[in-house]
């Protein structure tokens, strides 16, 4: 069993720009008397996408040290009935709201154990209607860095209860509907594939991406450096998903893609 | 009398892509040889927003320990006469230009003891006609937190003559005039208002806002998560302001607003 | 000689709101048993700018305490035969890809060593194609900033051997071709010039700047602030470039120029 390592790793929609993060972030410092520091996974998931949240969650958590409590605040579903959860893996804790955001993250590790966070002297009082972040979420990070037990925070919850979400799916077919599950800030278009489909895709070297009726030529590369500049380009990235890439440029742009659209891929 | 807690909590208009916030915290972690750790607020208020800089200090300062120091630079009259504030209040220390930024945590908190920073052993010079984050405050607010006293800095000034700025305004009318001071990134507009401004203009359950001679009927609503996706909503937000807010949308696009704009207010 | 500091001051073109600025803080934090702090210089250097991320880090490691070690992923070179940098200099410790990115600051510093990072005992592994900031360049600062001597990381290799690249240009002539180095938030505009060519093309107070056949007068001040709003200055920036700025306007935006435009200046 992996001890807190008094690190709280930090991911939200927040944005920077806002006072929200800091706010949390003060709340942590308060509660642990400066004794648990704080790593911002990022803060600028676009807007209540919890597809992309945990895709950042899943390809970053596992670069952590054993021990590392995970924070994430995409919340949506604020205000409403949804649960707080709490979750011990075989090595990390996370903490956020059972909205499908923790469970890429959570079901590769392995849940050991998980908790509803309900117990109110977690709290910070009084709780508003909006911002978990600073009174249920923030706290119960904090209390876990310090070696609170997860028993304190609720009751246990069977993780087979829990709000699932695929990140990836199988290709069976020479065809696959791929769902854009992330993109970064290059214009890189992540697609919620296994590794092995670009194997299968890729049988001649080159795929079609189908969109909006428009069809683009993408060359399989080990990586997309080595291609031409503005050329459209088909690899396994850097996490492990396979990617649609322009090299110096935008794939997001050049095929009018963003989060939560589908491309269709076939051998070309 | 609050002892610095070795945290300095730092905000600022310099952009979080630029050289400047790293430039500063360079100068802290020299000055204090790693003994000062510092916490971003924000760096990405409003450029020049001196009414958005103090609401972002107003509605966060109270989450930090006792004893931070806060670091504020959002300074357009950088080079100009302007005065160069460190302030003690009764739990904290504030550290920025006299230009309003300070003053509404400032009078929230209570004064205690407001000096202008003109003691030149504490610039790091030659001291620059437009970078005073570095050359002026950064050094002062690090001295703070390593125990240095107010007094060191420079002469007294009495609070009365500091630079007044008001961010919030009673309602006594039915029908009130309120300014836009902040845009939070999801689009939510917080309104310059009492939080009592609520009650009274909700009596009927709705407003309308008023704004560029169109009307705009909102819901008040407890939270804007319960709302329909689309429809506007006025209600308190999470920080203690009266704010209209769409759900999974932007208030502030739907009624073309931004900080500084004054919407209309009545009850529907 | 400058012992490390552990502390690493990181600069990338990773975008803030990515996984990978945190996947390589991850990396340093697991390597150092969380010995060693990360402090943010920039993770929004325009994209593959190799002379912005030269200008970003150039202008802000002098403001660092000794034994800094400077972690510098700008690298549109990223998968091709382009060289991995660890370098001494008199104070300092850089690590980054040979493209140039370090060039200025190292020179300006120094050079005591340079090596090349090719120990593969030192890599996370396996090595990415396209992300050598996590596999290469984090685990070789978060080594040096440990202690472990540079000779660890690889062969030595001559410093005049490094990609070379100059931000600055000297004024010989009354009329100069500049170079948009970097453009600010703000939307000033670093030209890269040296100190002394200020002097010399504003003898008559003003200048003219000239760009896509378009001539603009610019007034020299000693500072942005003092100007009228909206009127174009040219004045020595707080870094030390010569720069075109807009009193609470943007200069770039005015002439419509970014970085690796060429501007043409002379008297007024």
């Amino acid at each position: 069993m992996a001890q807190p390592s008094r690190v709280v790793a930090f991911l939200s929609d927040f944005g920077s720009r806002d006072p929200y993060v800091a706010i949390v972030k003060a709340v942590i410092e308060k509660i642990s008397a400066g004794k648990v520091r704080v790593i911002d996974i990022s803060h600028d998931v676009p807007g209540f996408s919890v597809v992309a949240g945990a895709y950042v969650l899943y390809t970053s958590y596992r670069y952590f040290p054993r021990g590392t409590v995970f924070l994430v605040v995409i919340d949506p579903g604020v205000g409403t009935e949804r649960r707080a959860l709490a979750v011990r893996t075989s090595n990390y804790y996370f903490v956020g709201p059972d909205n499908g955001v923790l469970y890429p993250a959570i079901t590769e590790d392995g849940v050991v154990e998980a908790r509803v966070i309900s117990n109110e002297a977690v709290f910070l009082k009084p709780v508003s209607k909006s911002f978990h972040g600073r009174d249920v979420f923030g706290p119960a990070a904090a209390l876990l860095a310090l070696g609170v037990p997860l028993e304190a925070l609720g009751p246990r919850i069977e993780p087979e209860k829990l709000v699932r979400l695929e990140l990836r799916k199988r290709c069976e077919e020479e065809t696959v509907e791929a769902m854009v599950v992330y993109v970064d800030h290059f214009g890189n278009a992540a697609l919620g594939l296994d590794k092995e489909c670009l194997e299968k895709l890729c049988q001649r070297g080159s795929i079609v991406a189908e969109t909006r009726g428009r069809h683009y030529k993408a060359k399989c590369l080990p990586v997309f450096s080595v291609a031409e500049k503005g050329e459209l380009v088909f690899y396994l990235n850097s996490l492990g998903f396979p990617e649609l890439a322009v090299n110096l440029g935008s794939a997001a742009q050049l095929l009018g893609i963003g989060i939560g659209d589908v491309v269709r891929l076939y051998p070309a």
